[in-house]
């Protein structure tokens, strides 16, 4: 994001999400305005919680159709931006979808908000980890670097003990600007204290925390934990490839399934969602695009060949009763 | 606050302002409008913080002189919201001042939010730990169960680790039907999830800890560390009070001074906590209607006879010189 780049630790991606928008409310003038915000279809939850607590109402999130491969359409985008109305408070690209691990083209989006002059969030809490492992792993989200703002959560896939969120800033100076509140209490350090840059005052040094964290696991650690979760997820949907599932995956370290036939896979998804609950494999049951699927999420360096095995095992058996 | 009370942890007592402030918002139906906030003078910079996150502009908070206490204004409030024309979206009693530790007189305040039927929020960061103590601890707080929310914040004075703060509501359901946002990924449990109370998601449990250290204080123990931290501040006051001090303290742990000599008090208060650093006493340097002051906070159970012997002596000294 530059040489100048920083921003802070805040409990969650939720609580990185929210700094960000307000931040980038805050540095367009926007405040008190009826803005709105573009995002993908497949966007975070999060992103209807901010605006919820930035007062705006659930309509001022634009939602972008995805492609088939789970990622924000750019020329819809850009369409979209040019037919606008209101003010427009930020775009934000997803690397690392909820449902599916995909990533937006974070590169084309970057170039449309560049030219029109707005404000980019990257929302990284699943896949911005990426960008600390070595260049095969970078270029899975590649042009990150481009947003004015970026949540990272190495919580997520790197075992580093939650809270271990940041949000960070192109002009870290963004965050002291919208939320210094002069303390009566508080002597003055270099222009601002910690409690300027953020939603929270006081908080505790979690980043001591991160910070051993990515030491002891080391460059050549973060790839191992990298690569042996796309590892791991590259084998889960090779052994299902055979079986009738619709797989919209990403290329990240989840793999999303359900039947290919035709109506409704509720009733398949929980009853088998509960069978792989009896073995101890917890996958979780989300909806999308009106059909609900089981997903696995293949972060946990712990999960082996024989897990995955097993769970190969209860899917073809459930799709043959 | 009643049998159906309930609430969540969050990080500090800054989230804790912000989720209840947006929950008042969001219940009174104000959402998107110009609401405002009614305070003290001496309220929390958190507030302002709130409302910045929340979208409204710096004038939406609606500050109500205090009295020689530092004390909001009853009859100041009831007089000001009888002229008020904007929505109001909340009223916020202080209990615990940040620069001298008063209390609101919370009754008064309940009453008149009441009979207005306005959301009366208490800001118990530094002091609604009291309610956790004997009665005449609780007294010190009273009428604080009146307020439809509050923050508590138990690493303040009970020596709990932070993050231990904590939002509680007369209805909790309010958080749920405030921040609700519909996770593709979760199954339901019992309605609500906890990432649908408030403005965190995932979140560490940081509530065993809290009960963790309260079991482990047991009531006895919380009565000594309140009676302890009272005792100090008292302690110090007297042995300040010959001295030509203006000391403008309310009744908890925190003792507030500068010279009752006419002028600034901005050098003095400067060099004066230079030479209490020099001897490893910590005071906070406030500013506070329009002068500078030295505040002692004795909530630190090994804060000894000593110490507050070397800070009078060193103020006395100061005062002389």
């Amino acid at each position: 994001m530059g040489e100048g780049a920083g921003g802070i630790m805040a409990s969650g991606g939720t609580i990185c999400t929210i700094t960000a928008l307000v931040t980038a409310r805050h540095q367009r003038g926007l405040d008190g305005q009826q803005a709105c915000l573009y995002a993908s279809a497949d966007c975070h939850n999060s992103l209807a919680k901010a605006l919820r607590v930035m007062g705006l109402p659930a309509a001022a999130l634009r939602l972008v159709s995805t492609d088939d491969a789970g990622r924000l359409d750019p020329h819809r985008l850009d369409q979209s931006l040019e037919k606008e109305t209101d003010p427009i408070l930020a775009v934000v690209a997803t690397a690392g979808t909820t449902v599916r691990g995909a990533v937006d083209p974070i590169g084309p989006i970057a170039d449309i908000c560049h030219r029109r002059g707005l404000w980019l969030h990257v929302d990284g809490a699943i896949g911005a980890v990426c960008g600390l492992g070595g260049q095969r792993h970078q270029e899975l989200v590649a042009h990150m670097g481009c947003a004015d703002s970026l949540t990272i959560n190495p919580q997520k896939w790197l075992g580093i003990a939650k809270a271990s969120a940041m949000v960070l800033l192109r002009q870290p100076q963004a965050l002291a600007d919208t939320f210094a509140a002069p303390l009566a209490y508080m002597e003055p350090a270099r222009g601002v204290h910690g409690g300027d840059c953020g939603l929270q005052g006081t908080r505790p040094a979690e980043v001591l925390k991160l910070w051993l964290g990515l030491r002891h696991l080391g460059q050549q650690g973060i790839d191992e934990l990298l690569d042996g979760a796309l590892q791991r997820a590259q084998t889960l949907r090779q052994a299902l490839a055979p079986l009738p599932l619709a797989m919209p995956s990403g290329n990240l370290h989840i793999v999303c399934f359900r039947p290919r036939t035709a109506g409704s896979s509720e009733a398949w998804s929980r009853h088998t969602r509960e069978q792989l609950l009896d073995q101890g494999l917890m996958l979780s049951r989300p909806r999308y695009r009106g059909q609900h699927y089981l997903k696995a999420v293949l972060g946990n360096p712990f999960t082996g060949m024989q897990q995955i095995a097993a769970l190969v095992d209860t899917i073809s058996a459930s799709l043959s009763s």
